[in-house]
């Protein structure tokens, strides 16, 4: 019996981080030990780096090569490039190789893989995990533990296929639920994509006032807003590229964020405690709940070390 | 010569959670072994539970007892009681004893200490530190080092007891900062209230979801959301209490917050990339500079611990 074999396509063009590409594949070297492995970065320094750290068994200089003869490709690249990177591998595949990724959007992502590679089984993934860094560096063997990995298949999709791709994450320390690519982008808008662009703005905000400087804003952070600065460090093509991906769903969630916001700031205006009192109360069931299902350190303040502690 | 003597009075009335209180106290016996300490809560179990951590030299059964003889007092309650506070020890202060307190908003404190405590000197400060508990298990003697505490002495206030207050933080690992109080009240409006305001209302908005379930909101939550739900998971009295002492300041940034939001949605309802590369690529530099300022842990993902790791 041959190993399965699987392919981690990261950055087709040197202008994208592909954050995600060494991550999975430091997982997978550790954690499917049985399938052989092939990575590829369009950056010369980011594969000497892979290669430095083993990060698959063979990282190629080629996506054509990283992907010729494989069951699985990943693409790890901005979802903005999905199209482009599906495109430099088209020839290359072999029939009935699937083609997944590990995109923040679903919706988007399918239909540009469809587009790219007609034909070919097309699965997209959404692993909900990562950290604020991105790079050869920044992966770790355990990083989808307890984290959900979100598997969107296309109507029609090949049942025996889907549920390959499911083992493959679940392998990887990953629970695996599927969903319509659609409700996944609108879940998502949520959970991920209104609070980072909401950290963005804030940050930005703080960064640009005339009567509180940098220093101060730096200095007293620990009031909440270095809270905010985590995901506020996260890749800039990334993200520009989820908010164009999935601009719908970002703006239905938005409005229902500035409707209940608009709510708030007449409450403060209005001197209504009440009103104020009875949104504080409520929000902290759902951090307990976040807790309870694994998804967050129950320690204090995230665990965070103080500067200078033991 | 007699040992400096030192009053912390917590919760005046049940329904405050007194916060800081055994916090406070926590640090000072680990820091000022030189110094009795006295405390007081308004709940019998806070005090009990005190009393078994040894949070000061002694618990006391009255503010006014706890008050009577000391030369500062600490008022740890939320800034909306601090005037009640005050009257329940105004006859039992030595005279020329300091009053202070640890509340979030500085101009309406300073204003209700005055009025309550006529011909005391009253030096009010801020440490900005804390962790999203609450309650007499809390504090750690590590809560203020590497801190800041930012002290705001009103005009006219005598040079060597702001001397005494500062010294008193700085003994407990805090670095001190002194600023009037409106500009205090502007700063932590960036640096701590608007993030909590928007903390308390992403977590509404994503609570009372229809098309996306709380347990959706809960499993993917590592996307970005869960950052959130620490600082929203803060003691609502206290946070009510803020926002309406802290109405102007709060507002002022709160509509810059908005006119930034603004123009980054119809950067995305446009699809103007370029707009959100170039606000997303600017914000990773003031968290550089709070890591360097040690305002926060340098780890990945605030050091968090994934759930059943090591």
């Amino acid at each position: 019996m041959t190993r399965p074999r699987c392919a981690d396509v990261g950055r087709v063009d040197r202008h994208f981080e592909g954050r995600l590409s060494p991550t999975d594949e430091h997982a997978m070297r550790e954690h499917l030990p049985g399938v052989a492995t092939r990575g590829y970065d369009a950056d010369p320094a980011v594969r000497a780096r892979a290669r430095e750290r083993q990060l698959a068994d063979e990282i190629c200089d080629s996506a054509e090569a990283a992907v010729s003869g494989v069951d699985l490709v990943v693409l790890c690249v901005p979802v903005g490039a999905m199209e482009e990177a599906a495109r430099a591998i088209a020839s290359s595949l072999k029939p009935g190789a699937v083609v997944s990724d590990v995109g923040s959007s679903k919706l988007g992502v399918g239909q540009a893989l469809a587009a790219a590679l007609p034909g070919q089984p097309i699965i997209p993934a959404h692993p909900v995990a990562g950290t604020e860094h991105s790079g050869p560096d920044a992966g770790f063997a355990s990083l989808f533990h307890h984290r959900w990995c979100i598997v969107t298949p296309p109507q029609g999709a090949d049942a025996a296929k889907v549920r390959a791709l499911v083992e493959f994450w679940e392998a990887l320390g990953a629970r695996v639920d599927t969903m319509d690519a659609e409700h996944h982008d609108l879940v998502l808008a949520v959970t991920s994509h209104i609070p980072h662009l909401i950290a963005y703005t804030i940050v930005g905000t703080a960064s640009d006032l005339e009567d509180v400087t940098r220093g101060e804003v730096m200095k007293y952070s620990a009031g909440g807003f270095r809270d905010f600065t985590r995901i506020a460090a996260s890749d800039p093509t990334m993200w520009r590229d989820v908010f164009l991906n999935n601009r719908d769903a970002v703006l239905e969630m938005l409005d229902r964020f500035l409707t209940d916001f608009a709510m708030l700031r007449e409450a403060i205006r209005a001197s209504d405690g009440d009103t104020l009192f009875d949104l504080f109360s409520k929000t902290r069931e759902i951090r307990r709940g976040i807790i309870e299902l694994g998804q967050d350190d129950a320690r204090p303040d995230f665990g965070r070390k103080h500067n200078g502690d033991g």
